[in-house]
């Protein structure tokens, strides 16, 4: 096993690993008087394990179909991502301008087109702005180097508030191995992959069979566990390099080692997934809703997401309000086998609820707990024996008014003849 | 076929019909210093067939457990409802609390317990001030009379801003029939039953089977395309009372008349249906989702809804924006069969969205028509041939603002000293 006693956080972010460059520059993409890093490069000259996990919106953007088709056949070594523009939604056009951002960084970096990872995340729906982006490649190549780890948490940022990165360190058998990963929030973010990138390097030995379902394991345990809003992007993507640049000798299928890989995996994607709630658009608190006592995983499941996406749950939050009798409307909507005179609900540790009705505990006590920024609702349904966690925000006033309009992205796109 | 042309509109409410009294007063359930009504009874001397729905939640307030198994063991001939209190999550008390109710109404009309229907709405978890309902019962008998619809209509309100009521009258073979109708919204919308209590009465002579089925379908066609807030409550009621005292012979089951009562039935239901919409919580906008081309019914529902709850969708309503490209990721995360590249998107008919790409149409002419405040999305996913209307709101700050707390309904409680 893999305590988090046994991880010792490191600085350097994605270029922690052994042999990991990084660039970031400003392509104006989203205008070109808007000087932010927009445009991201990363890249091992060794060559990579790779794994990932796609969103399952049946509306892909462009740079995940190019992504997915190159991962199946080759071995990707390089991810480009950028902000500012989803590339989804563009057809055959924004299939083409993801491959020609890869061609044209392959033949820099002398490697093959299919060895780089594209990805986009931005407004649905609009062209690419490639007449800003392709003459910034090159520069972008050029300025390559093992320092830039948080340009690149920095350039994929849309409506984050902060950057989002972390390294950390381990060892497995005699071997040190560091991983390191950024990510991007903050809107349309919802359990089955959350709409958001993640991107993780590591110089650990690893079998891509092994990577791919440590990834896939690590992924349900974390971002699959989030919810902001509910609603499920384009554009999820969560992209794991390996370079084996730590010496180690290769982890197998099944192996002690590749347990303690998904350890670590989940480790740092968890820290990374709790992040994006706490910097989701325009949220003001941090809620774990623990579910306990349901008969199935799935039950568990529903319940928990019932309870973390109902916009009347999330705005009594919003309000201070520890208000149970919304939280057990929405597990009664769930779907979940429930019985109502079994249900209790505590608030960090307090009943607010207990066998369906309220409990005892001072109104005051309870409002004191939901004022602070960071609290977690038990519901134990004394149903049988599954558990599930969600990681959610209350939903505020200003999420919808940050969220009413776009509009200027279509008028930069009209000036510059997109639309 | 009862054309909607063949169908007159008049005065009265749940009143119109033959033979139904109605009465309503001030109880302060909620406050006792507050004067308005919250407390109404409809009644008819004639016994009744009578049919309902209730809410799918599991989660069922105490008068919705009472009136369904009434309603299996007797025929019912009165409603009593109050708003301020939903009686849900109140465990046995609850029960006794509607029963008790239920019993003195029965009394002092000379009818069985079983014959009476209760409805209550309002904050869930909290005991009802029944030493403020009690003493007032007998009053609200002795004020049953035929124009006092209106009063029932207002007495039922919680949230909403106005009252909703109709009444009309249609012919069936030689016979005229009268039919009135009231409903209360306005928080906890969503489909499979929404959140709300519509009572309808009805001087037609019919079949009990044949009504319950009759209402079913008129249900399936109206309250359970609405949503408002994706939130479903424990309370939901509709329910038909049908007297006869329009002197005609009875209806019977796949009668030409029983389909004519369904139509007049889906008539009024749709009517008080889209009124609860439009008088949704701080609503600004009445949207109509319509799906074309799915491959099965199930598909076109599963797209309308996840178009409909989609936070990011109704904040963009709310903020005139005309974002096809939220409209898209949502129906791509539907769980239906669709293809990015068939997708066409309509507004008021003007295209947005052709073949799942941005449509020649301005954004300009596409901003005015969203910028009012009734409109039309159509999805067309070029699948099939079913089809499925929502009607739906924006969602805007004032709505989280508005649902930020229901403390004062645990003071007034606390202060009662029961809780």
């Amino acid at each position: 096993m893999l305590t988090p006693a046994a991880i010792t956080k490191i600085k350097g972010g994605i270029c922690a690993p052994q042999g990991f460059q990084a660039a970031a520059i400003s392509a104006g993409i989203k205008n070109p008087d808007d000087p932010r890093l927009d445009l991201a490069l990363i890249y091992s000259p060794t060559p990579c394990t790779a794994a990932g996990t796609f969103t399952t919106n049946r509306i892909k953007a462009a740079p995940v179909k190019v992504t997915q088709a190159y991962m199946k056949a080759d071995q990707v070594q390089a991810i480009i991502a950028n902000s500012g523009n989803a590339n989804a939604c563009t057809g055959i056009e924004g299939v083409d301008d993801a491959r020609q951002t890869a061609k044209i960084i392959a033949k820099q970096l002398g490697i093959r087109q299919r060895q780089i990872a594209i990805c986009s995340t931005g407004v649905i729906g609009l062209p690419m702005p490639m007449q800003r982006i392709t003459p910034k490649l090159p520069e972008l190549v050029e300025n390559l180097g093992t320092k830039n780890g948080e340009d690149v948490a920095h350039a994929i940022m849309t409506s984050d508030t902060c950057k989002k990165e972390i390294a950390i360190s381990f060892t497995i058998g005699e071997h040190r191995v560091r991983m390191g990963a950024c990510a991007k929030g903050a809107g349309m973010i919802s359990p089955s992959m959350a709409t958001m990138l993640c991107f993780i390097t590591t110089d650990a030995n690893i079998h891509q069979s092994c990577l791919q379902t440590a990834v896939q394991e690590a992924v349900e345990a974390s971002f699959n566990r989030i919810t902001i809003d509910g609603d499920m992007s384009t554009n999820d993507t969560v992209l794991v390099l390996a370079n084996g640049e730590s010496g180690m000798p290769p982890i197998k299928r099944n192996s002690k080692e590749c347990r303690q890989m998904r350890e670590a995996l989940t480790y740092l994607m968890l820290k990374m997934a709790k992040s994006l709630v706490r910097d989701g658009e325009r949220v003001t608190k941090f809620v774990t809703v623990e579910v306990k006592g349901a008969k199935t995983y799935l039950d568990a499941k529903k319940v928990g997401e019932a309870v973390a996406n109902s916009a009347l749950v999330k705005s009594s939050w919003n309000g201070n309000d520890p208000n149970w009798g919304r939280i057990i409307h929405a597990v009664g909507y769930s779907r979940a086998m429930v019985r109502e005179e079994l249900i209790d609900i505590h608030i960090n540790g307090k009943p607010a609820c207990l066998g369906g009705q309220q409990a005892k505990t001072s109104m005051n006590t309870l409002r004191k707990i939901v004022a602070k920024d960071d609290f977690t609702i038990t519901i134990n349904l004394h149903q049988g024996k599954a558990e599930y966690e969600v990681y959610t925000s209350d939903l505020s006033p200003e999420y919808i008014d940050f969220n009413r309009s776009e509009y200027a992205y279509w008028k930069q796109a009209r000036k510059d003849g997109l639309v």
